[in-house]
């Protein structure tokens, strides 16, 4: 029996969290539930994007990821199942799943044909349900779908080398509780295209990009810093830094932040989602 | 063993839930327990009530739900355990089980009696633990409670049919994490009164009844709209309109609403609980 | 097999409790895993401090309780492992088990030496699931650091005796979903100093003692006020009131207090954290 864990915008003051369990419970008492995150923001496939890829990884092979984030079938959109790097996806074709298959090719991806067989009044979560289930129990994604080859992407996702190679360009696709702001550069890419040279980071405020606050180095945690007698590591609460996150994208950070009372790379430094990062290169 | 729900209004930030159900797994180390909400508006036995309805019926027969909402036992207020429809409900006696026992009648109700049996220092919820793990069990309802017959109702609770058969006046009784307003009128009074007729559901803002912004479809899913070459779904984003949702209530809503960017029935079309909603047949 | 509990400062919209847990799971598939808070103020470890003493014993003995709260091992602060009063406790040597170690002294302490045998990859986190999946499997705290004898404190933490023992001056140290106002005055300290005395609750409002405002009564519970024909539990909605809480210490509340609508001890007595509660007996 696999781990099932279930990635939603559905917040946790209404029912719907609880019920989706109760109706996986239902039909597979045994199952091991393990919420990733129920607050992704409503509709917001980019944010789901970049947490189902930051989380996949903590879990053992055959777990069955649930995404119920923009997930209504509609005319434009079917509901799929992925097999990928051994573990399952089950979600909208939104593109919620452009992160994962950038860095591998897909298994196997089945566009879910069940509808028919479930009861008229189900849901969409209903037949996600049912496929999790399946998937859980080690079924194969044949007897949940015809097999297709190409999935929606998202086109904004991914950060431009320039085509001299002396630059990065990204974004920040997600701040996290900490008001750290996560960019979709990624440290294979710096280190392929930095090749162990010297390079500044740039980040813009309000759209201009600002040269006098500049970052030079990466840190390799968050509290590395040059500590002596005189200076020491409490000194340095409020510095800001840049490290690659367990995720392996490039973050900006304030040490010891804390956007409810000190502030945050977010609110100190006055960066936000899709605000333009540069790395370059000399 | 029973599943055991908890819907409470104890927040996520305290240590609350957590000791809850601490307590829970020290005297039944297997429990399987499942959160329905903890975000509950604190002591508002109505939205309990709403929660608590919408929820159930995920749940296998059997489920033991404790409800910790406004639970302290005081001279007004007992404690009870109701078995209804085969699931099993623990909660003060304050009207929190209003919406069920309207639509069936309950199998049985105990009234607690078991506190002189329990160490002095319990609490309201050390009793409430002791008869949900007893339930879940497979224990009797009258182990641990006095047979009763009546529990207190809300009375605001139902939506109201015109002595005329015509209309049918109802109020806002949940928004939910999308701004979705729910109403208290339910898909079986309005097809029993209605009887396929045309209908116009009228909603007030500041308790003024606004003829202009009718209503007049009720639709299958959010995404039921005409969609054609020229008028895509993704054009019809911030439209309002009407359906049943899964409990088979009433609820106004807007195609992809988000409170904190585009907006939400509530922002929109300025909703909020207990405004009127009337839907006129003719 | 034991219970691992979480208290972190995670938030619950990232995917970091979600990957926490698939790290536990994917070494220890059968990890009864029991969430008591991932929203302690960041850094703080006075709030985590508060939480996981009010949080232990509602848990059985052998639980393994793990701390993700300001974790980073650093320079200045080591990873720590104590067994005390038959659980385990996880975190960094920052303070967070000063009131514990204050109230009973620990069985062991281990400063945790094991960050050499992980992966280069493995953050703070993966040493703490490391230990935490050791522990609740039965092993023993040695094998995972070396015994040592004494942990960091955090020196504000405790009410003060006068000296001539006539009054105990305290502070807010909590505030809770509630709106109530915890204090770090304990039972058992106001037994001892107190021995049956008239006493009186002064509380401050922006650093002034208000005279005027006193309370001279210790509830046993919320409601525990004087009913009858004319003056009925629901006319005390509002009162102001102290009482001793499950954890065992001074709490000033408002009866069915609402931080959203009606207000709380906090917002309705101007109280905040750090303001100074004195108990002066006569």
């Amino acid at each position: 029996m696999s781990i099932i864990t279930l990635t939603t915008d559905f917040g946790l003051k209404d029912h719907f969290v609880g019920a989706l369990k109760g109706k996986i419970l239902s039909e597979n008492p045994s199952a091991q539930i393990v919420d990733i995150s129920h607050n992704i923001d409503l509709f917001n496939v980019t944010e789901a994007s970049y947490i189902i890829n930051a989380a996949y990884s903590s879990f053992p092979k055959g777990t069955v990821h649930l995404i119920g984030v923009d997930s209504e079938r509609t005319i434009d959109t079917s509901h799929i199942a992925m097999q990928w790097n051994d573990h399952y996806f089950i979600c909208a074709d939104n593109g919620i799943l452009s992160i994962l298959t950038q860095k591998i090719k897909p298994q196997k991806i089945a566009e879910i044909n069940i509808h028919d067989r479930l009861p008229e009044s189900s849901t969409d979560i209903d037949v996600f349900v049912t496929v999790a289930n399946h998937l859980a129990k080690g079924g194969v994604l044949s007897v949940v779908g015809k097999e297709i080859s190409t999935l929606k992407t998202i086109s904004t996702i991914k950060a431009i080398v320039a085509s001299d190679f002396n630059s990065i360009k990204g974004y920040i696709v997600y701040i996290d509780h900490f008001g750290n702001c996560v960019t979709n550069i990624s440290k294979k890419q710096f280190e392929e295209v930095g090749k162990n040279r010297p390079f500044e980071i740039f980040y813009e405020k309000n759209r201009v990009k600002l040269d006098k606050k500049t970052i030079k180095k990466i840190h390799k945690s968050y509290s590395d810093f040059i500590v002596n007698d005189t200076f020491k590591l409490k000194n340095y609460e409020g510095e800001k830094l840049a490290l690659f996150n367990e995720s392996g994208f490039l973050e900006i950070c304030i040490y010891k932040s804390n956007p409810n009372t000190v502030g945050s790379a977010k609110s100190l430094l006055g960066l936000n989602y899709y605000d333009e990062i540069t790395i370059q290169f000399s």
